[in-house]
């Protein structure tokens, strides 16, 4: 059966997924505003803990600042253990990379990253040089149905899924049917499943905006349906599971099997740089090791970033992991005792302060700015229009009078606001 | 005006640009082949010049292979300042990597990287982690009108052009018209550009497979017509213009003007890691700062690959550019009196041996490692299919005996294949 379809005057059809010009225009006068305000775009060097020095020139004449920005959850990115990794690595290659494809020639230290992360999450583990190349080699092959014994899913992607996975979408389309649901919805999501022979589900695993995907629910839906999960578990590595596997790796059985793949940071939480995927068969390793377009096209992590992940594996082999988890878990603890957000209670780093208006979310990550704490201010497109917050994230390496500080300024800020009659949270 | 499209029965249009599942099921049997017989995914460590240790375990008990697949075309990757650059980077910092976008926070060093390439090349230079993503960041941006004062472009594609531009196509299609026009057709771009009031043109500068675009040509179309180009010079970079602008960069102007945006490699000639982008006004720069997917949602070339770039840039500017050219010319020509090719006498450093069959290919490819050298056997899709081939890239760092060596094996491997009455070249 064919069916039929409007397009535009050029012959295409009408922008179903894209629209930058509008995102553009509409989000212009925050960036701007948010660049002259000293919020983006700046520059430092790592001090000691969590502090850098803010912008260039000598050490000693810049302004100190404790960084909220950074996804270093565990306190990793700056662990001697992670540094001297790099360095060694490099020493003992005299090399810091080779420019040629992965499915060419490696250096035989990424064969050993990839074989130790293997072992220690129970999956087969490829590494890439950033999670966005990572989800961008796996998504043509998603839609091509080798996956799920050759038959094409229809791939449902969460309405919320970060860019390097909503990126694609058209990609995807191009092959395969796709479908947007609501945040989590997982009655949508079960609609969808009883509807068709083969479902796909596409979703980060902990959200960079706050938040979660419900994996329980997900893997009944699994079990019931044969659904496929695509998981972008970027935030939730070495956060949970008894070697650091992860936020979605820990909540599947000792076995991944086939139906599920799970992308993650080699970064944030882990400490060193690049990406991952963990794969559950041999098959899917092979077909990926072919025909994943950044394996085949693009670079492996440089030799540093497999030194640091090789240094960071040591970590999360010993004790040292669980120290560093109890130490997240008290600082998050602080936080919540002071500052309400919808995040309150959970064992997640990421705390979103709801503000709504763009400028007055810019005024006060300025005036926290001034007060020596950077963090992050969000306004469309990373989060909905009129939905502009700060975003904190808090790390096993903070001080906890920081986090206090930061709280008191927060709701000092917070109240200013409130006095002014402008409303939440 | 609204017109029509015929759609399959799932409600999409059929496949306009990808079909993942025939790429997979047609070029299954050489990947496995070439897998079988130990010419892909192979692992080794860096020994001395173009030389490496095939394998794992003791350097001391593996063999020594020469390697003709890595592009690093001046030598570059194992350079002694080029892998203390990296080093001192670490040890400044006490960090390789900071898990946040750039539109955040950035290390010092990356902004003085920017800068000194930026007055390197006379343009605005934005680095990326790799070039793939760069090619990320700016297609949504030209697909919108941002770039073309506006309006829409209609996009034409060079139809080799590198699958990390090719990828997109779907996306841009999303949004803009998109046009695919045969390999190097200036006629056909002309005829485009005579059609639509606004045109782009996508292709590489140096093209990984041989050969080149005819930039004198496009500058005239763009004279003329105001042609927007978009140029993937990864493979040009530092092997043509003053200070190693590349082969794209170098046939411009000192101002590269408002229509023209170059994306380059921080890796392969230039021996560092990573992707840049040569812009050439502060509007683009701004727009790209805010806009660019992979600089606000994914990560800065990690801290090692920063000091390993600003180590190279010092070698561009010192004599050793001009020098290790020399060395690579002379390396070429060597090449070229024994091997006949298609790319025979042109300066740039890679050459494709014709086969045709991809089983022939593989068993010749194959030969050559038995004899020590290791060089990329390709075949479809990478190049059409039947057009299998052996690509070799030579460099400044190869032994002058080495080449030879090569090619009367190339030779030997050839006309024993032709005196099996198999054909070419």
């Amino acid at each position: 059966m064919q069916q039929q379809i409007a397009l535009s005057d050029d012959g295409r059809p009408t922008g179903h997924f894209r629209n930058t010009a509008y995102v553009i225009n509409e989000s212009r006068p925050h960036f701007d505003a948010a660049h002259a305000a000293g919020l983006m775009g700046i520059q430092g060097r790592s001090t000691a803990g969590r502090a850098f020095a803010l912008g260039a020139g000598s050490i000693d004449n810049r302004p100190q600042m404790i960084d909220f920005v950074r996804c270093s959850y565990l306190g990793l990115d700056n662990h001697p253990a992670i540094v001297t990794g790099a360095i060694e690595a490099i020493e003992a290659h005299r090399s810091l990379h080779w420019s040629c494809a992965r499915t060419r020639l490696n250096f035989d230290l990424l064969a050993e990253l990839e074989a130790t992360l293997s072992e220690m999450f129970c999956t087969r583990v490829l590494a890439f040089s950033s999670v966005m190349l990572a989800n961008l080699g796996a998504m043509p092959i998603l839609a091509s149905g080798q996956l799920t014994s050759g038959r094409k899913p229809v791939i449902a992607f969460d309405r919320i899924a970060h860019i390097s996975l909503a990126y694609h979408k058209p990609v995807v389309a191009d092959e395969a049917r796709v479908e947007t649901i609501a945040h989590n919805d997982i009655d949508a999501l079960e609609r969808l499943c009883r509807e068709h022979p083969v479902v796909a589900y596409v979703c980060d695993g902990v959200y960079s905006m706050g938040g979660n995907s419900p994996v329980k629910e997900l893997r009944q839906l699994q079990e019931r349906y044969g659904l496929f999960l695509y998981i972008d578990d970027a935030h939730g590595i070495s956060l949970f599971g008894r070697q650091g596997e992860g936020f979605a790796r820990s909540q599947f059985p000792k076995l991944l099997g086939d139906r599920t793949i799970i992308a993650a940071s080699l970064a944030k939480g882990f400490g060193a740089s690049g990406g991952m995927l963990m794969l559950g068969t041999l098959d899917q390793e092979t077909l990926f090791r072919r025909y994943s377009i950044p394996y085949a096209f693009s670079v492996a992590p440089n030799l540093a970033a497999v030194g640091a992940a090789l240094g960071s594996c040591k970590i999360h082999q010993s004790p040292e992991l669980a120290e560093r988890r109890r130490r997240l878990a008290e600082r998050i603890a602080v936080f919540d005792r002071r500052v309400v957000t919808a995040e309150q209670g959970n064992s997640l780093p990421i705390r979103m302060i709801a503000i709504g208006s763009e400028a007055k979310a810019i005024a006060i990550a300025r005036e926290l700015l001034n007060a020596g704490f950077y963090t992050s201010v969000t306004f469309f497109p990373t989060v909905a229009q009129g939905k502009a917050g700060i975003r904190v994230c808090i790390t096993a390496d903070h001080d906890v009078r920081d986090i206090e500080r930061l709280c008191d300024c927060i709701l000092e800020k917070l109240t200013d606001t409130v006095g002014n009659g402008s409303g939440p949270p």
